[in-house]
């Protein structure tokens, strides 16, 4: 074997020295493992904001199907990691963070001693395997690095990250042969013909390249990667009776098993051994693109072009220091403290960079592209972010906003269906969840001002995309004014959510002046009440001939008509129109009744026992804080004849189901949405109407906070009186002049100064 | 739907008008349906020369396994056509030309009428699919041109292609929708998972991309399509009830199973419908790429960017017309024309351009790789064509021969193995046969003047593939001489082709002045007589201590030691040694009764009933010329005592072994092998040691022939009394000097001049 790729040792000077151990580090504010276990669906691992690589111990290898059925079990692992699992199979390079449903897990590494064991074991036996028995005491995750004891192996593993590349430290206990287990059958929501295809090349005797083909959530799905070792391979080898990595043809011209250099097949492990001293490390960087091996290892060049693993760890905590401090809060309560940046923390871990160093980038073609002005972007996990965390971003990552809709539109652009993404990832559109909330995302960005995109080109996408009548019953609710339950189920849901889109759109049409797109979508968007039934005060699906569905139990979770929440939550879902909520539920008092009865009622377990995305902790009576469709809810008090009360529900939201603990997270945290909901809440607004100027104000956690602006002003937000108990509004200014009104605008908060909130321990006197 | 693309109907002016009809015409010459019966494995589809898109009928549809075992029969189809087969499974777009093994068969369109059908069917009851009836009287096959009559739609197709574009002509026969059925899952040597994954995008009404990736023969192969019609389609759809196809996830957004453009699965088959008149003619274009879907659209544009099918059909004639003229020959036997001629379009065949019009193509490390200066191509089945097809590129064709060499040596560039490819096909080293005759192509070229590529890195090339330990034995035959058969089967074989290849190595390294690889290479040359065993006077396995292995049979073709060829034909193979191999064998004239044993022994059936490759009429006495290793076996007798009988065995073969109907070609043709055989031959000449400067002389059957060279002058050969019964030279004189000696030089032949035989039908006295 030939050395034939020579790393240049060059450092990169333009990188700052890393500032570790300030007293003011908001570093040490966030606890990555908030979130592991249960509902959670973090992952620990080490990545970089919004980083292509997402490199993280994976805890187990759950089976998709058992049986051919879908296993439920599956589900507690959809980040590649779960807190009350005992075995670490290895480290992999690609995470969701947060979701509800899963995929990647893709580039398993595991560094291992002793004799060679080529599959992963069970954590049952954890001997029977390659994979090691793990203790949370001997594990440390911080942002930018993972640290764990593989205690079967006696090796240190460390793990860093920069945008495209993953780096591991290994260090073993003895003198003796080290190994590491390259397992491209691995990965996340697998099933047995989950992989395509996968490929090695064993380029020289330190570089290893190829790539991993998957059929999963993203249909088509191909991760290509480049693996360099600072030690010489001594020997490597494949999985034997691997049947499919072998030549087909008439001869075996060569030992595939052992130092074969082309290696392909369907379900290929491989091994790759090193001389090692006593306590020795061995490096290893991995790095990715959706392009092609040589895409990978120019990533690896450009980015990673030495040997210093703690200089990553430095220049990638740096990195993770700049995005925390786009807000600086304060508060005597370390738990706020803890709790607010380790959202801030998970809403920047998606959407992820999917280009490589030169703009190339897989698009949803399949063709390769090239982002011109503009990074491109992937994993959108629009019905969840659209809600709070593309505001946020609307707000703290202005120019980052533009590169998510320039890669929503690159979408577009290459999509035969002719629509925006509705869940996409990885070159896919996996079609999760309903809407088009893509359209929100771009009517929030427009009327917050963000520029970086083409507004007209953005504006027919939306149009194109909410006029595709073939799209789960879009036709009929074109033709009828609603979804009828007997053509296409979660009907109310999808009605009240398309209603909603098309107000965004017909919005950002009557910005850019285009009359017929504002009459279009305006005719459109004002059909909630076509779904309320009066006799029963909720929304109902209504069939095709224009009855309701009969069977009608506005508690259950699984009423047909209804996605992930019931009627009670999910029929307030009227977030543009919540004076005509109010009006049809019978006027503000009422509508405060309805209110207080979905947040205090008690329910029996049945109505809770077959949810999946959300903790028990999740449910306050039965308001569902766990999943989206409620999180702008407890604002609607706003429109009550007690808006008080919003701060009042608020508070107590922020208080019980975000906590600083592994569990902390009472449903998944989908992409930083459910950390979105607790920055904005936890300053004291919230956007409960995306594509509008609004933010509703409720009682902020924080004693003071400062958002200081890209346009150079600082937005500062004052808590008087603050207290645990304080969590009454009682009155709001805003630059000193008190406010009659329960909202703020954009402009207001863009042109900077000072909201103050007085608080209280009692609803305010009139 | 929208036609989002609209192709110029420009005609690209600088093509000629097509001189079709001339007197003069060579294309009337060729029968492409010559060795398509039986055991040629040609293929009588329309392909422009060496052209990418190779479009042909495929006739059944036979599996490479049943029940998990090879199934003999598959091999009759390895061209996808075979003679006797009554039906037409469709029209794919790539094939191998005359192989012994298969792949291939990408991406089949099926013209069909009536109800929809959406499985082929089984030849025994046609109307059980798609598939179609057929007769030879309704079907025509030219150069440049296939039509054929599908009996059972009533639908007329015609076929043409350009280097990277097929175009179908479909005549419907009454006026009802006309329907397309694009099949992924027909493929050649098909097993029941060799689709890896398929992909189908409709991008507009008129326009399909896509692609089909497989594992067969060629391990990771992909195929890119993009298919244009000239009609819109009505609508279309996928097969039903294919679970890959379907999107994963928890929602069915769509019904998949029509009208739904993006399409993807593993086992594809999509159908399109078309408003047809009576009468009324549908055109397709379907372009290739190795690339990616957007190359083969670009392909398309550039190459046939018009609707035009006759005026395709003219240009790739004009084309045809063009390399057949490379050698003029005259006979009063129209038979010899036809076979002459048809040997010349068969030798046009492979290598098969492997790049799109923009020079990038998918390289042995499935990374997209641009051709700096040279036109990259595949298909290299080197046992076969390194004996004389590419000997005769090197005079014929000599630009190509450089573009082939480049070709060879980026594939050593981009492998992991550090080695020239063995046989390779679509970035694939599918490792067939033996040896590494690469270096002989390489090494003949050179000599023979050949510059356009980089001499001392293509003998590195050979240098380092030839050192290739690990590699069928090739380190045991370093260090002991020979191949053991205990430790490498078909070691004797290997051991004189690999000495054959390593003198190509010496002589090479000699005349580019490397002295220490023409030391190291000129010891591994010389060692033939390692394996001769002078008890039976044949070449015998040998085992690593030395003794000869014990059961030995020389006339037995299963014999171990041995592949594709008994001890007595393939102990023969020492074409760089024959005085040394005559000295082994008793001196010039037991050497000669030993020929004429192998010619004229009789022998039964037994010997010859589980050999593929060649049918009966391909062997004479012992002699197999259905097979490569006994190719420049007659033309031994030059270095026996009676060099004449050279002259009546190539005659004999010539006459016997090709005939101008169907069944007319012995044995395989091998990617233009046997045909380069036959020119040769028929001129009189033939490269018994590629890689040397010597053609041996034979005996013509033509009665003059002309071969206009690239350095402007013209090498003429003329038969003096030549006749069907004059097989005996008597003497040969180049440029009025009769020749003392039986052979010339590549000097000599590109000086020009003439080269005379006078024939008689004795041999000549003494």
């Amino acid at each position: 074997m030939r050395s034939l790729i020579i790393f240049p040792l060059l450092a990169t000077l333009t990188h700052g020295v890393s500032a570790q151990g300030s007293d003011l580090d908001l570093l040490r504010h966030v606890d990555p493992m908030i979130g592991t276990q249960r509902m959670g669906h973090v992952y620990p691992g080490a990545t970089a904001p919004f980083g292509m690589v997402q490199l993280s111990p994976d805890t187990d290898t759950i089976p998709y199907a058992v049986d051919g059925k879908y296993n439920p079990a599956v589900y507690s692992t959809c980040s590649g990691y779960q807190y009350d699992d005992s075995t670490i199979v290895g480290f992999s390079h690609t995470h969701f963070s947060g979701t509800g449903h899963s995929d990647l897990g893709d580039i398993l590494l595991m560094p291992t001693t002793g004799p060679l064991q080529m599959n992963p074991g069970t954590a049952a036996a954890p001997q029977s395997g390659f994979r090691s028995v793990f203790h949370h005491k001997n594990e440390k995750a911080v942002p930018g690095k993972y640290e764990v004891l593989l205690e079967d192996h006696g090796i240190k593993a460390e793990l860093t990250a920069t945008t495209r590349v993953g780096m591991h430290r290994y260090t073993f206990p003895r003198k003796e042969t080290g190994r590491v287990i390259l397992d491209l059958v691995h990965g996340i929501y697998n099933h047995a013909d989950k992989n395509v295809w996968t490929f090695v090349r064993v380029e020289n005797d330190t570089l290893v390249t190829g790539y991993r083909q998957t059929n999963g959530w993203g249909r088509t799905r191909t991760v290509y990667f480049a693996i360099a070792f600072d030690k010489l391979i001594t020997d490597y080898g494949q999985q034997p009776d691997q049947r499919t990595t072998e030549y087909r043809g008439f001869w075996r011209k060569f030992d595939q098993t052992k130092d074969f250099p082309e290696m392909a097949g369907k379900q290929l492990r491989a091994w790759f051994n090193f001389d090692i001293t006593v306590g020795e490390e061995l490096l290893v960087k991995v790095a990715l693109s959706s392009v092609s091996t040589e895409g990978a290892l120019k990533n690896m060049q450009t980015e990673v072009p030495h040997w210093d693993f703690d200089r990553v760890v430095g220049e990638t905590r740096d990195t993770w220091r700049k995005e925390l401090s786009r807000i600086h809060i304060e508060s005597k309560r370390p738990e706020v403290l803890t709790n607010f940046y380790t959202a801030m923390y998970h809403a920047c871990l998606s959407p992820t960079v999917y280009m490589d160093v030169d703009g190339r980038y897989r698009g949803l073609d399949q063709n390769i592209h090239t982002a011109e002005g503009f990074t491109n972007y992937t994993t959108f996990s629009l019905w969840d972010t659209y809600r709070a965390l593309h505001p946020l971003f609307n707000i703290i990552q202005r120019e980052r906003s533009s590169d998510f809709i320039n890669s929503m539109l690159a979408h577009y652009d290459q999509s035969a269906q002719h629509m925006l993404p509705i869940w996409s990832h990885h070159a896919n559109e996996n079609w999760c969840m309903i809407g088009y909330h893509a359209v929100s995302v771009i009517a929030d960005a427009h009327v917050k001002g963000i520029r970086g995109f083409d507004a007209k080109h953005a504006l027919d996408a939306c149009a194109a995309t909410a006029r595709h009548r073939s799209f789960e019953g879009l036709g009929d609710y074109i033709d009828l004014g609603y979804v009828p339950e007997d053509r296409s189920g979660a009907s109310v849901s999808k009605t009240l959510e398309y209603a909603y889109d098309d107000r965004c759109i017909q919005k950002m049409a009557f910005r850019l002046g285009n009359k017929a797109l504002e009459l279009e979508f305006a005719m459109r968007c004002g059909l909630s009440d076509r779904l309320f039934d009066h006799s029963t005060g909720f929304m109902r699906p209504r069939l095709a001939d224009g009855s309701f569905l009969k069977e009608f139990d506005p508690l259950d979770t699984h009423q047909k008509g209804f996605i992930e929440g019931n009627a009670w939550n999910y029929g307030l879902y009227v977030p543009h129109e919540p004076g005509e909520l109010v009006r049809l539920m019978g006027g503000p008092e009422r509508f405060g009744v309805h209110l207080d009865s979905l947040f205090t009622m008690e329910l029996p377990d049945k109505y809770f026992e077959h949810t999946e995305d959300i903790t028990r902790d999740g449910i306050m009576g039965n308001y569902v804080h766990g999943n989206e469709p409620s999180h702008h809810v407890p604002y609607l008090y706003n429109y009550s004849d007690r808006p008080w009360m919003t701060g009042k529900r608020v508070r107590d939201v922020l208080d019980i189901m975000y906590k600083p603990k592994p569990d902390g997270l009472s449903g998944n945290d989908d992409c930083g949405q459910m950390s979105a909901w607790y920055i904005f809440s936890a300053l004291g607004f919230y956007p409960m109407e995306p594509g509008s100027e609004r933010y509703e104000l409720g009682a902020p956690v924080v004693e003071r906070a400062r958002i200081p602006l890209a346009n150079g002003t600082t937005f500062t937000v004052v808590a008087e009186r603050q207290g645990p108990r304080n969590v009454y509004v009682q009155q709001v200014s805003l630059n000193g002049q008190r406010l009659d009104r329960t909202y703020i605008t954009h402009a207001e908060l863009m042109a900077g100064g000072t909201l103050t909130f007085r608080m209280g321990a009692r609803p305010p006197e009139h």
